[in-house]
Order: C-alpha cells, then structure tokens, then sequence
C-alpha cells in the first residue's frame, strides 16, 4: 500500500480473526494467482452486435485474456440467485467478485461469511448497495466502485425522463403504433418544461451533472443534500440549496432522487411523504428501487396525484413479471439500463481493470473509489 | 397601418382585383364585424380536463366571448377536408382564417380563390406551409404566425427525441410492459450522448434554442444554415458553421432538422442523401415531413442506414393509419404535438388575440410575425 495509513499486518490466521479486525486486507499480501468471479447480465445474440458490448458476461469486461494471461482465474456468469447457483459455489474460493448494479451478484453477511478467501468487492459502475456493507466492513473486506463511469450516462437518461414525462411523450408514441391521431389526448397534460421547479433529492456527482445540463432549460432549480454546494459550484448548477427535505418537495413539480440507497434513504418516499408531494408531480428516479415505497408509488399513479414515475431502477432485480411498476398508469420505466451504455461500459471495465492491476501490485486505489477502506464505510454510508 | 410601407389604396372592387395587385389589403379598410374562422383539433372529452387547454376547437382559443362582445362571428370546426367540410362551407365570406400546424387547415390557390372577403390568415403556432404562399401573396392576403410563440416547446422536445434515439429508451419501456428484463438487449446500442456529433439543419430560433441546450451535454455541435449566426451568438451556442451542408452530414451521429418547408427543402433527405449519411445516423425531425422522402426513411430504417428516426411531423397530418413511418423499426414518432403543450398553447393564443385586436383597429403586426405582407414573402420563403 501506499502511505501507511492502509497498513497491514498480515497474519496465518487472518481468514479466522478478520471478522474482529478493524484493519482491512494486505494488499500486499495478495501475491499469487487469484480465483476471480465476475457477475454480468447475459447478452447472448446481442454480445456480437457490437465489439464495444464489454459489461456481459460474453464479453467478460474485456479482461478475460489479460487475466488469464498472468495465471488468475477468471469464472463469469449471471447465475445468480438461490443456494445452487454457479455465484454460490465459487463463493467459498473466490478472492475477489465483481459485478454490476444492473445485474447484481448480492453479496449478502451469509455469503460473506461462507468466503473464506474474499478480499474485494468490486462494482463495474457505481452504487454498492448489493453488498452487505455493515457485513463487509466488520470482514475486513474492502469494497471498491468506479465512480464516476457511469455519472454522464445516467445524468443525461434522468433528463431524458424528465423530458419524457413533463411532454407526455409515452401516450403519443402508443397512438402511433395503434394507427391512432389524437393530438388533444396527449396535448391537455404536456407542458414545457421551462418555468417548472425541479429539485434533485441528493446532489453528489450525478445530481449535479444533472443541474448543469438543466440549466439552459429555465427552470426553477432546487437541491437537497447532507452538505450545501460552494458558492462557485452552486452557480454553476444555477440551483439552490433546500435544507429541509419536505420544504423542497411541497415546492417541485418534478423531483429527481440522486441519493444513494442507505438505511436512512430505504423508503424514504412512502405514503406519507408522496401525499405532500404537489398533486401531479412528476418524479424520476433512476437511484435505487427501494428508495421508495413500492406500493405507495403505485397507489400514487393511480390516483393521480403523481402524475408521472420514471426510472431504471426497481427492487429486486430483474424485477418480477408481475412486479406492479409495470402495469402503474403514467409509468415511463425501463430495465436497469442508464449506467450501462456502451460508453460507460468503457469506462467501468477499464476502471475494474485499473483497479485489479491495483490490487495485484498492492498499490491504493483512486481515493474516491472506496465504499469500505480498513473497516470503514465511507461518510455517505453511514 | 403604421408607416407608409404597407399602405393600400382601398377601391371597390378589390375582391375582383386582388389578384393582380402587389399592394396588400388594407386593414385600416377593415373596420366593421368580421366572420373569423377558426380550424383547430377537436379535445372531445380532455377539453375539460384542462382549464388551460385553449388550443382546441372546444376551448377555440379562449377568445370567442372577446370577439363576440365585439359583434364578430367566430365559427370553429375541425373539420376541414373535402368539398362538403365545415371549413369550405365558410371559406366564401370568412374575413379571417386562424389554424395550428397540428391540425391544419390547407389553405389551397383553389380555397383561396372562392375566398372573396379573406384577408387574413393567422397561424396559431409556427409554420404556414399549410398555406399555399404565393397564391396568397398574389391574392393580396396577409399571412401571419405568432413567431416565438412554441420555440422552446419545440426545441426541449426535439433534444427529449434525441436522448430517446441515443440511449434507445423504447425498447427498454416495451420489455417492461411486456413483462421482460433483458438489459443486453437495449444496452447494445445505447449510448451516451456526450461525445457525439450533432448538426443542425437550419438553424433559426428552434435550432438555437436547441442548441444552447445541447452545449452542457460535451457534443461536437455544427449548424448549418444559410447565415452565419454573429460570433457571440455562436459562441452562446458553442455551434461551428458549416457551409456546404452534404459536408457536415457526413459528420453527423445524429441529425436534426430544423428548416421551414419551402420548395427547396421539400424531399430534401430523399435517398441520395440519406445514403450519404453515416450508417447507423439518429434523425429528428420535428420541422415538417414533406422535408423527407417518406420511403427512403423508411427504407433507411428497415436497412439500418438511419439507426432511429424520431419526431412529430407527418405528411399528410393526421397521418393515415397506413402511413409507414407507423410501422418501420427504430422509430420514435408521435403525432403533431411538440408545439401544442399547454405552455406553447397559452402563448399562442395570446399571440393570435394581439394579432387580431391590432387587425382590427388597422395596426401593423410584430413585424416578425409576417409570413406575407404586401404580397412579398418573407425572405427565408423565397
């Protein structure tokens, strides 16, 4: 490690005493071949469409040859789920797992404790809430994302969801498809979106990438956060500081959630809250599923009150045939799909492959790529 | 009038003459009850959902109790086409004739000509192609829109169309009401917009307006136009000219079209040039669907040249149930709505209530509300 602030002692009996260990992994320690487990969405037909598809378990990161190369093993799979499955029996051998947040290999305390060889958790994009963290950290595991890959990529999908919603683009594409022409059916609830209030629940890197391209559109721009913005970025965002939650919400007629999923945000727009919201606000979520109530936001659309739900993110995932969010009026969804563009594929698989090549030579990763570092989870998680 | 530029020498058998006057019909000659004919789209039920949805022929722009406190007969339909339609029953005697490019009333050289108290025809919107211009020129008649009016609704539309295209939102939306998850099968060919290179075709208000709201987005931005926008105004945009327009095609990820339909932009993209675009090309189009070739886009689609073609705009409006653009792959169509939001309607509506109080009392028009005046066309017609 660089620095001796990531130190390590590394002993015999470091699998049996990491639990009670405040100090995390030796890198340094890690020497030798190591069993690796990736955990991807499958492409199948789609994995030859196009040479730059690297985040399926096809094409593996791109990093297959370069591990194999030097004498690491390399299992990839999207089975995922359940006691039998291909994830579970590499659990107990496998020194470092990877996946993603649009097919997450759930890294669960149980699977923690069955991993006697486990020393990274690495997440190909950004959001590490399929890991137990709490359980992590008090295994001296270290658990790492590549923020940033993936920041533009949903900024922009929240914008296009925005749009969609406030233009109630969805019932006239249906009237396309269907040989339908009735422009007053989408006309008495489109709206512009210049004027609205918007306000971002959370403004770390995605919600502020978000303002900035808000800007030109006119709006009336608010956030909330644990931490108001220095003045020179929060002009640049042209958005202002919301200290309390609720105040904000009562004032938007469209609100974003950019707020990682903690114990503190799970649920955090259940009932109660969502019936403060304006009647027909329109909200875009594209952080986590369980952020909201599920119910609450079904029973929300069909009463009307919230007058659009749009997002990529639901609890679980894949979610369920009969998952309710399907089937909601006003609904604008799609699949876990903002983070994993092409261009952001790029980014996290050559972010994962800096990170192993980290990890194999010892060395500290880029600051801001911890979740969990010696035991500890970073601020937002706590 | 205001100023001798637009004054006209009244005589008594006008009507008879119009046709071979250059000088306009006199306004200040107007005085008296008029019969304005209104040609809008029918909103059947969600005309009442709305207090704000003035833009249809329930709500009639929310100006007849205005003009019929005035003595003014203001008859409104939607029906418009054919020899036996509500509109052509009125054309003999109306004095003024307003309609929107969402639901137009083609004001044809043949309607025109049985048109022998016509005066004025006002365009609640943008765009009067609907009109035939030089018929009416000749006639003496003055055409006139409410320039500015749905710019920005048109322009936020336009960029929510091309996130649509870049980061494939459609598919992802129909696996979620069909029950799938298959994040592969979106993911392939979705991308980030940052990066790409988006040209406008035509870059007047709209295509500025769209502009200033790209820039954030990190694309490589070109114009093409017939003028050169001043360097300020260019670097506000963050747009590079292009001169010779077949040159930034073939530069472009994603093309949109921003240009009137006049006689040279009529079939501008016929096959030639679309074949002359990159392959895999993203088009938006919410300008006019006569500026395309119907089915070399739609051949385009089915080939994979046009990677997606999205926008509002059909030829004729409404589109009939077999039109193809319903039914070719990649398309993200809706009908004519991106200039009709309730935003867009209130203002538009306003903008012909202006028009018609100075109508009345003899006064110029916002000079860039012209389409015709003094039987010459405005320049970018001719």
């Amino acid at each position: 490690m660089v620095g001796s602030d990531f130190m390590v002692i590394c002993i015999g009996i470091f699998c049996e005493f990491r639990y009670f260990m405040v100090v995390v992994s030796d890198f340094m320690a890690s020497a030798g071949p190591k069993k690796i487990v990736g955990v991807f969405y499958k492409a199948h037909e789609y994995a030859e469409m196009n040479p730059n598809f690297v985040g399926c378990v096809e094409n593996a990161l791109g990093i297959r040859k370069w591990l194999e190369s030097q004498g690491h093993e390399y299992i990839v799979t999207d089975d995922k789920e359940g006691p039998d499955c291909e994830l579970e029996k590499h659990i107990p051998d496998a020194h470092v797992i990877i996946t993603t947040p649009f097919h997450p290999g759930y890294i669960t305390a149980e699977r923690i404790k069955k991993a006697k060889n486990l020393q990274l958790l690495l997440t190909a994009g950004i959001g590490s809430d399929h890991v137990d963290l709490p359980a992590a950290a008090a295994a001296g595991l270290t658990v790492a994302e590549v923020t940033g890959s993936n920041v533009v990529s949903v900024a922009e999908d929240e914008l296009m969801r925005i749009l969609i919603l406030v233009r109630n683009f969805l019932p006239g594409y249906k009237q396309v498809v269907n040989g339908d022409w009735n422009v007053a059916g989408i006309a008495y609830r489109a709206y512009d979106l210049e004027g609205k209030t918007v306000g971002t629940v959370g403004c770390g890197r995605i919600g502020r990438l978000l303002l900035q391209r808000l800007k030109p559109f006119g709006c009336n721009l608010l956030y909330h956060d644990r931490i108001k913005m220095d003045p020179e970025l929060e002009s640049q965002t042209g958005a202002s500081f919301e200290e309390d939650l609720d105040k904000m919400l009562s004032k938007c007629d469209i609100v974003v959630v950019n707020t990682p999923l903690t114990e503190k945000t799970k649920g955090l727009f259940d009932k109660e809250r969502i019936a403060k919201l304006k009647k027909g606000v329109l909200i875009v979520n594209n952080a986590r599923g369980a952020i909201m109530d599920t119910q609450a936001v079904v029973d929300g659309c069909n009463s009307g009150h919230i007058g659009g739900y749009s997002g990529d993110v639901w609890y679980p995932q894949p979610a369920p045939k009969d998952h309710p969010w399907r089937y909601m009026p006003n609904q604008a969804m799609t699949p876990h799909i903002s983070g994993t563009t092409i261009d952001a594929q790029l980014r996290y698989a050559a972010g994962v492959k800096d990170m192993l090549e980290n990890y194999f030579k010892g060395e500290d990763f880029p600051p801001q790529h911890y979740i969990v570092k010696k035991g500890e989870l970073a601020s937002q998680y706590r």
